[in-house]
């Protein structure tokens, strides 16, 4: 029943006929989307990669068998239909070739279908994801998926076109490598050939990506698969993929950001169609910490935040005046206008919103025609009310929310709350995009649980020169040569200049409290690597997902991935990870340690 | 000690200097591949990934500071150079830029080295490779690696050029995918999420590249990292790359041939300067094994197979007689001219090399000027011999292998015969590049072991239409849609048009004595997805290590792969596989099973 091509060569794509080949004999290929039997015709749409184009099959054309096969066709048959591009009687302006239709001559029955478990087509927006996921072959078919995936496509070709214009070679890096307690948690691969050891996947190709800086390769760039066995949140992947660059002989920022920009100058101009002509802002991370309690953010709204420590200090306002030494502060956010918008019920929200980021809680008052109504205010100097009245521009109609703390919480808590009061206030203009580079970030991070420093970027970036000497004296003064891209809000990639000097890379270890015994057994090979040579060198990582799910407008990275798992990291397709035969774990010498095996 | 590049710029790579350039101010970085100290002027030669250009530090030029600076420079120091370019005195014509050199007026010592294990530079072609292995980012320092690895990035965006202008999409598939016991030994990656059950990493993105025909995609490429765990012959890497493709609405072989054809030819026009402006030419399997004894012949030499099974069949000499039934075969090598070239003892060392082949052994006879001398003469009358004579055309000074065995042993002991002739007489031209297409395969073979047929290929593969009722009837007879394109007899790469209807499927699954439980178990999913509309696909894969390899005249796969494994699948410079921390085994809730841990 189901025939083969033989001599039918497609001539074009469905959504590629166009009106100019009116009149001639096209031969097309695909999947029936819908069909219509009006008893002696029949309409269908047929669906390929490029777009619909209906198809008609009339029976004072056709013969009767051919007729007859015409019938049995339903929906996701596959069908090759020879014939005249002719105008369409009813114009379908829902679809970019909806003037015409093929009258078909001839047409091969290539593929039966069983009826699908969901319908192909926008009305499969609401079906269960699970069940789309399980048949994630047949969602593949919903053309706003299959766009986003071939947007994906064409981006990862420009991307490769553009960095090899910059002279950058994409080097291919081992998947079998070797596991680095440093950093996330690996996936690892047993070895059968030396049992007992394991291979682990690579987070990132960061070690080889700075060997072929010091093999000399000078510009290397790799869109590179990554993992990490972490528990998933929402919008994560165990693998996922980087656009990663290295280059040598520079020690500015600047010089890799430059490439960086360009490239994602690139992307957002072809495939968003925005007019980037202009530097992208830079800001140091201690200014977005300070303005927006974010190191990566959505600047497309206002909602700054403002240090008031010095107009409470002495207050007789204890959750206030405690919070006036160093490493506490006293910060607030004027939510303007948002007086009307937010019930007591809703304050009470945010409040609990800024508490999970381990705030004590959120003082507030909400400007009235009758004055300035606050909790805070009987603790108060007249005078310091309005000195903070002044200060935020305070105005009827406003809500002042104060969050007093260590700065980290402070930050933490009104970072958040910015963001839930944009939401709230439908601040955010979606068709607005902002770039922003951030800059200085400290070098260290004080780690509770190790009760020792912590590289904020990773152990081989590199201090900014001026800093080298607060290493051993103030660490968490240090600042490094790192650089994160922010999109609006979210962070796209970031890198740093990286550590050439073999002294300097020693004295980060030391901070960073690692033994020599330590560093041998995680780097050994890597920083013995740093004696022979090395030269300046820096570099960057995008996240290609995140991008690829900014330049499509979706806020789901499995519609950018062709094959996800979901969040317990399994594929409800092949229904990966699964047991494998006894035969195969005996080979690697490992066992179950629940017994079933 | 080390210094920072600060403002310097490099204006050119040192390779890339000209004699244009003669009189401009050049700033130049790279590594000292060495120096020579003549008291008052220091010749360095300045290495990058370009080339190398001769800098010379001038006592009369610099200050007394950097010229004692200049002569703290050791071999592998990284430096960065300004300075005028100017005519040299003594011309070096083994370098590019060997006319010129760069009369240095400032410079920057940006990396001290301490001496490398072994020397960069050709010197290094005799270092034992483990070492090299194990400084593997020195080695890769030597211009002969480095440029293989360049060629390779090339390639690999010529492959990407070429297959997105023939309408290719590349789309990513998982790493993180599903066992299946088909095939070669899976690397197995054990989930921590779900214990107890495991990961596989891909052989090949087999099933996902047809999935995506199914899902519409119409034509699929990707340049894809495979993974198999098979004891290593040389010349083999548990990873290795594919190009691998997959189009659909084809079901005549030629339509992937020619896609495939043509990037074959842009990489081998590109890289080897070769042109192919003629068809490849294309041969039946059954031609091949015939002539050649091989699928994968190496025709840029004769010593064609011929078969004189009929011309001693019914003779007095059993080893020939008992061959002459069916499956069986006399077949013969005329060696011309090889009668000088081979001592007795040689032709035993031949005798030998056939028994691997499981060959009972060879008959020979040798062409003298006093007529033909061989050990079977006596049994075979004179005009059996004659009749040999004259079909192998042997001529004085000719010898004759003659083997008789079934078919495959036959074909397998010639085979290597004919190679084994061709290295001892140096009949291989290296610089020549024969490209073959071997065609209509068998379907199914049959194997000893498992006492049934299986796919010679893989079990989607489609038979060809025209053998379809010979599945019942007799498998062994049954060619397949399937297609290999052999390069100076190496198969570069290989594919099939697969089944598109379910049923076919299915008698291809029952002739592969596949119950519904197994192929449930092992393709259930893939199997259902046929039920949906499936268009008729194809597709190949080359394996990019290999065309690589070609494409730089080398027989060492490591010399293609920045960072590749020995023999026994370690990695000698990070030393991976390695033991891992107790705590990661205990959260994948595996145990070791030498009570290790």
């Amino acid at each position: 029943m189901e025939e083969f091509l033989g001599d039918y060569k497609r001539t074009v794509y469905c959504g590629d006929v166009t009106e100019a080949m009116i009149g001639q004999e096209l031969t097309v290929m695909g999947w029936v989307a819908k069909q219509r039997n009006l008893g002696s015709l029949i309409f269908a749409d047929l669906r390929d990669r490029a777009g619909i184009l209906q198809v008609v099959f009339d029976s004072t054309v056709l013969s009767q068998e051919d007729y007859a096969k015409a019938e049995s066709i339903r929906t996701e048959f596959v069908i090759a239909a020879k014939g005249k591009l002719r105008i369409r009687e009813s114009i379908n302006d829902k679809i970019k070739t909806g003037k015409v239709e093929l009258l078909v001559d001839e047409f091969k029955l290539l593929s039966q279908a069983n009826t699908t478990p969901f319908f192909i087509g926008d009305a499969s927006a609401n079906v269960n994801e699970a069940l789309k996921l399980k048949y994630r072959y047949l969602d593949l078919r919903n053309s706003s998926l299959q766009q986003k995936l071939m947007i994906r496509s064409r981006v990862a070709k420009s991307i490769r076109d553009y960095l090899t214009e910059c002279g950058f070679l994409e080097i291919e890096t081992p998947f079998l490598g070797r596991s680095t307690p440093e950093g996330a948690r690996d996936y690892l691969v047993p070895s059968r050939v030396h049992p007992g050891t394991f291979y682990a996947l690579p987070q990132s190709p960061q070690l080889y990506k700075q060997l072929l800086m010091i093999s000399g390769f000078d510009r290397y760039f790799q869109i590179a698969r990554c993992f990490r066995d972490e528990d998933l949140r929402a919008n994560r992947q165990p693998e996922f993929t980087q656009v990663d660059l290295e280059m040598s002989f520079v020690d500015s920022e600047r010089d890799v950001m430059d490439i960086a920009e360009g490239m994602i100058k690139k992307i957002f101009s072809e495939y968003k169609g925005l007019k980037l002509d202009y530097a992208f802002p830079v800001m140091t991370y201690a200014e977005a910490m300070d303005r927006f309690g974010s190191d990566k953010p959505d600047t497309r709204f206002g909602l700054e935040i403002k240090n008031i420590t010095e107009l409470v200090d002495g207050c007789e306002f204890k959750a206030f005046a405690d919070n006036c030494t160093k490493g506490k502060s006293v910060r607030a956010i004027n939510a303007e206008g948002f007086a009307s918008m937010l019930s007591r019920k809703e304050i009470d929200r945010l409040v609990e919103l800024a508490k999970t980021y381990k705030a004590k809680g959120l003082a507030y008052g909400i400007m009235k025609e009758e004055g300035f109504n606050c909790s805070f205010a009987k603790f108060l100097t007249e005078k310091q009310i309005d000195n903070i009245i002044k200060k935020m521009n305070i105005k009827v109609g406003d809500v002042l929310f104060v969050c007093a703390d260590t700065d980290e919480t402070v930050f933490a808590a009104l970072g958040a709350l910015r963001l839930a009061l944009a939401e709230k206030g439908n601040l955010i203009d979606k068709n607005r995009f902002d770039f922003l580079w951030i800059v200085d970030f400290p070098m260290f991070e004080w780690d509770e649980e190790r009760n020792r420093y912590v590289a904020k970027h990773h152990p081989f970036t590199s201090p900014k020169t001026e800093d080298i000497p607060l290493i051993a004296t103030d660490p968490a003064a240090v600042r490094a040569k790192a650089y994160d891209l922010v999109i609006n809000g979210e962070e796209a990639g970031g890198g740093s200049i990286r550590i050439h000097s073999k002294e300097l890379q020693q004295t980060v270890f030391n901070a960073l409290g690692f033994s020599d015994a330590d560093i041998k057994e995680r780097f050994g090979f890597f920083v013995e690597a740093f004696n022979y040579g090395t030269p300046p060198h820096g570099g960057l990582a995008f996240g290609l997902d995140r991008l690829i799910m900014q330049l499509t407008d979706t806020d789901n990275i499995k519609d950018v991935i062709a094959f996800p798992k979901v969040q317990n990291a399994s594929d409800l397709m092949t229904d990966a990870p699964n047991i494998v035969e006894d035969k195969q774990l005996d080979e690697l010498e490992i066992a179950l340690k629940n017994g079933n095996n």
